[in-house]
């Protein structure tokens, strides 16, 4: 993974067989970066799990072995207890055109990936809901 | 719905049943943003209804009933009138991993909702087009 | 294709029949923007090129001729030797609420399309990989 960073925004290129969600964890740790919105993201990943939310804190995933596209990603980076949460969606596109969506759990960057985060000074927090077991998105106190 | 801003930056967090485009249009109103971009959204939807132009002012439109992963949603907020649109397309995952796509005319948040909306300077004015039934974008004379 | 910009967005509204790549690169060297972030495109679409990276430079194509509505346009705006290169990937819906998902090749505007790009401080750079055939991102020296 390479990166840049001007101001509020910060662009990554990720690599062949990096774990995306883990490389992007420790880039965003790197820069300090605890608040975020996902601007998007495209290349291609394999490997990739989508989850659906079952309720209690429970995702039901489907796996996504082979090649795919990327062709979108929207989401964000909050602050939860000492830690950072990435959450994202993912779009991907299959050989043939299909798409499939969903919450993304896993995915291994495929040749490379481009995504850009706008550096987000509205502060974004989460808190384990206790009924849902949702963590929450809310506001600090910057925010 | 919670939500927060700082400068240009407006992120909202949407509450299980809430209708997704009457609340985040109250926001907007709220805050007196009357041309902003749609930087993403990420949650759950149902009751999602997806819809596909026939030309001259007709939709044709997909109900969605069941709960979906919203994935993706791009669009923008421009004013029409004395009023605001807001012009959102959403791509949904079902379980199972299939994607649904189309212009997004319903939705009811289902658990949660996270959306962020970038303020423009660039002002965003439609006005209808008497040929085709579209409200067209275009620019006011401050853009 | 109208466009208003302020500071670091562009926002254009591309008509019927436009190219909308081509349409586009000329709007972005017009304003002489190298390097950018996609923050999304809603629209509709017709004669629309999704493609799949095959390896060594080679893509395989998917035609859909058919008017679709573009639902997401997820990527970015960087310099290639003397010329800029616009690289997407999208999501577009067809009637009924499938969604098709790739890297755009080619669209012809439907009715009407909206984009939106964040001009980039960081210096988006691309160079070949001979090995892989791809135009790998990577950051100027202002980057």
């Amino acid at each position: 993974m390479d990166k840049s960073r001007k101001g509020n925004l910060l662009i990554m290129r990720f690599s062949d067989g990096e774990d995306l969600l883990a490389v992007m964890k420790q880039a965003l740790l790197d820069e300090n970066i605890r608040s975020g919105i996902v601007l998007g993201g495209v290349g291609m990943v394999r490997n990739t799990g989508l989850s659906f939310y079952k309720g209690r804190g429970e995702y039901e995933t489907v796996p996504v072995a082979t090649e795919s596209e990327l062709c979108s990603l929207n989401g964000n980076v909050s602050r939860f207890e000492d830690d950072i949460i990435i959450h994202l969606h993912a779009v991907i596109g299959r050989p043939g055109g299909d798409a499939l969506a969903g919450h993304l759990s896993a995915a291994t960057v495929n040749m490379t990936a481009e995504v850009a985060v706008l550096v987000s000074q509205v502060e974004l927090v989460r808190k384990e809901d206790p009924e849902t077991g949702l963590k929450t998105l809310g506001f600090g106190q910057g925010g």
